[in-house]
């Protein structure tokens, strides 16, 4: 049945790209309420496909915001059961004119899908799809395994709807494993399990002084200015190096094994190519003594992502606001806990707030970080079909991005999860130019139709 | 004469007013290249009131940016020549939102007239029409002194085109004194002259990290991120009570002399009233032991407008943007330059710059602080005419906004300036609602008319 499968779905790759730039086409920008109808059309355009391939007691789960799609098999007596994890909802695509095709128009070029939403997360939902169509074509309508599939359109949003979901009703997602695909390979060509994800809390940061806008010349050198205020709370959050100055924040990190930290050391990267090529900032900064991987795995993140308020068109006004806000995230490493991690942030700003301002913090959404277990069938499975594929030894890696339900997964189903993406690390996630290289779209769907067989019993 | 101008302008109130509506429904913002079209109507406007009521050689000059508005008339023989500047550009009326009605629907509520621009500054440029239009009428086509008119379309951004025209064509403009109505009264019904302003420079400073937009997951931790380079820097710009901390700021101000000060200090000022019903915060901020007078007429401040770049719609991205930007500006108290200002700034940014990041700092537009000289027969007539207006005794204040033009005529025409101006503390300068109390509208037209008349030789 695998060979037949794979037959198909070499057989059919064009139709299959063909079906991804369609879903590639709805802007489903899940953080952006004029964007609703059309995130609920990715859902709809979803469930409409996994009622085609055969999939049963497919539908969309309403939540308080865009609704969960949700589709099962369940007749395969005595074999484990598989929750299939993608989502369908995507990042804005501002800055818009730095995109080299509109973002919502997948374009080919040089072997690669540009699109917003080509790799996070959309291509690598369809790979489930083409995966699974795949192996029930195979089947005669059967699969090797039972399956469930649950897609969320909140991933981008911090995931309440899921999560609020698995707490409630986690019996109806219930399973042996979960398959995450959003996640990335070390490099191309090279087989890749991810073992971790940082947590991370989305926070506002809002600065109030005056009752209102008022005149810089006016009142100027007595009306406080919330923008420097918050500039003062903030440039004193982090060293000039880049290590944080929360005071608490990296008490409950936990270090990665000795032996984690070797196998990272032995993966192929090269410091100065990153900074040049992937950031190409003049140089990196951070925590001095700890290793890229182990920065960006394994330790703790404060990031400001934008600074709404005031006036920011061209030219000059000459305005004192009367309020300023930061948008400002903390990633949590392994060991760190949301609530704890807020509690700290928002003491700083209360400690560090100047006259004459007021301050608040608000968290927009959260999630845990996770630490997943390697010891099991489930992955062994993986690195068998990875290996089979790509025909090189699987590596062990972490990410520094946050999947906040597949710690729901593990708290509360006690689901282990095979977090088996195929992302590069130049695939511009969350940026303009995001692709998806089309080869891996292809060897994925592949190795995710190994992975089920052999679940299921066949041979890699 | 006079008596005749007067009982004209009394006669006339209502359609002095109604005109003025009309030229405020023009929405002339300077600084936003989609009103161009709109800035010029408004030039246009006036250009063609002053036609109509018998000013002779009317043009609009082509600057750079926005037109001049010229006229004049010299036929008054041995009589002193007053230049007329007044601006009909206006600032940016958001926040939208907080406006109670349109900003550009001028509505007359509780004896004021809201509208963006009319106080800063059609209000007054039309208090300058309007007492030439009752004069011409008095005198039958003629008016008791020479008059040269210039409105200036760019103030709001730094009056480049009419500083260069000053530059050049000074000669144009040849006159014994300048009347300027940009300024405030300093309480309901106290006759104010302005005897200094703050100059101003506004600025960009941009930090540049990474190349491109970067996901805060895979990269918080090692990509430099430019909005906390920028909050690193300018937060030390000032200390916690807001003086500033860029080194040899205040070295070259001057300090308002013993008598100034005292005279500041037997205005009607009442600081715990100001805080609470102007400023509206919980406390001011600024450097300890001055007046709120002292700081924000006589000593330099800093001010942040805006941030832009990164994310800054509603929701949440995660993104560590490529650049950020600070507006920024810093007031000049009368000793300081602003080139010389400039480069303290710069080197500031410069030397405070964290590693990974790189920053530069633009010129946006700037002008210098302004001190006018006080004994003279034009100060001695304005005194006469606000007298026989306001039946109080006239006090001088300076002024902390800058009006970067009035600098200009001191320094390349030797031209004294006489700064009567008739808003008031809470019209809402360059915020939302900004208005015009009425009657100041009213007694500012016909003391300007008084003042004509005295220099002419006629009595108040």
């Amino acid at each position: 049945m695998t060979d037949t499968a794979l037959a198909f779905a070499a057989a059919n790759r064009e139709r299959f790209l063909a079906e991804l730039k369609e879903l590639l086409r709805i802007p489903s920008v899940s953080t952006l309420a004029e964007h609703n109808g059309d995130t609920r059309r990715a859902a709809e355009f979803v469930a409409k496909e996994l009622r085609r391939i055969g999939m049963q007691h497919v539908e969309l789960i309403e939540t308080a915001g865009h609704p969960l799609v949700y589709a099962d098999w369940l007749l395969a007596g005595g074999k484990p059961t598989v929750l299939c994890y993608a989502h369908y909802d995507v990042q804005p695509p501002d800055p818009l004119e730095e995109w080299l095709t509109p973002p919502f128009d997948p374009t080919e070029r040089d072997g690669n899908l540009y699109c917003r939403g080509a790799v996070d997360d959309k291509g690598q939902l369809w790979m489930h799809m083409k995966a699974l169509e795949s192996l029930l074509v195979a089947g005669g309508g059967t699969l090797p395994v039972n399956v469930r599939v649950i897609f969320e359109g909140e991933e981008e949003v911090g995931g309440e709807g899921i999560a609020a979901f698995v707490q409630q009703h986690g019996e109806r997602l219930k399973a042996d494993v979960a398959l995450i695909s959003d996640t990335e390979m070390f490099a191309p060509g090279l087989p890749t399990l991810c073992t971790g994800l940082r947590g991370m809390i989305y926070t506002e940061v809002e600065a109030r002084g005056a009752r209102a806008d008022l005149h810089s010349g006016m009142y100027g050198g007595v009306a406080p200015n919330p923008f420097i205020a918050l500039a003062q709370v903030i440039g004193q959050m982090k060293d000039a190096n880049g290590s944080i100055l929360i005071p608490g924040i990296y008490d409950k990190v936990v270090p990665p094994s000795a032996e984690e930290l070797h196998a990272w050391q032995s993966l192929p990267f090269d410091e100065e190519r990153y900074r040049e090529t992937e950031v190409g900032s003049r140089q990196l900064t951070g925590e001095p003594g700890l290793s890229v991987l182990q920065r960006t795995w394994a330790r703790p993140a404060l990031d400001v992502h934008g600074m709404p308020g005031g006036f920011t068109g061209a030219g000059a006004k000459t305005v004192i606001p009367a309020k300023a806000t930061a948008k400002l995230s903390i990633r949590l490493a392994p060991g760190m806990e949301c609530a704890e991690t807020f509690a700290l942030l928002e003491k700083f700003v209360q400690t560090h707030t100047p006259p004459g301002v007021e301050m608040s913090v608000r968290m927009i959404h959260s999630g845990e970080p996770v630490l997943i277990g390697t010891d099991n069938r489930y992955i062994r499975a993986a690195i068998e079909a990875l290996d089979a594929v790509f025909e090189r030894e699987t590596v062990f890696i972490r990410s520094g991005g946050s999947i906040p339900i597949v710690g729901d997964f593990a708290r509360y189903m006690g689901l282990p999860s095979v977090m088996m993406g195929f992302g590069l690390p130049d695939d511009n996630l969350h940026a303009p130019n995001e692709k998806f290289h089309i080869a891996n779209f292809y060897s994925g769907t592949e190795s995710i139709i190994r992975w089920l067989a052999l679940l299921g019993g066949e041979t890699a």
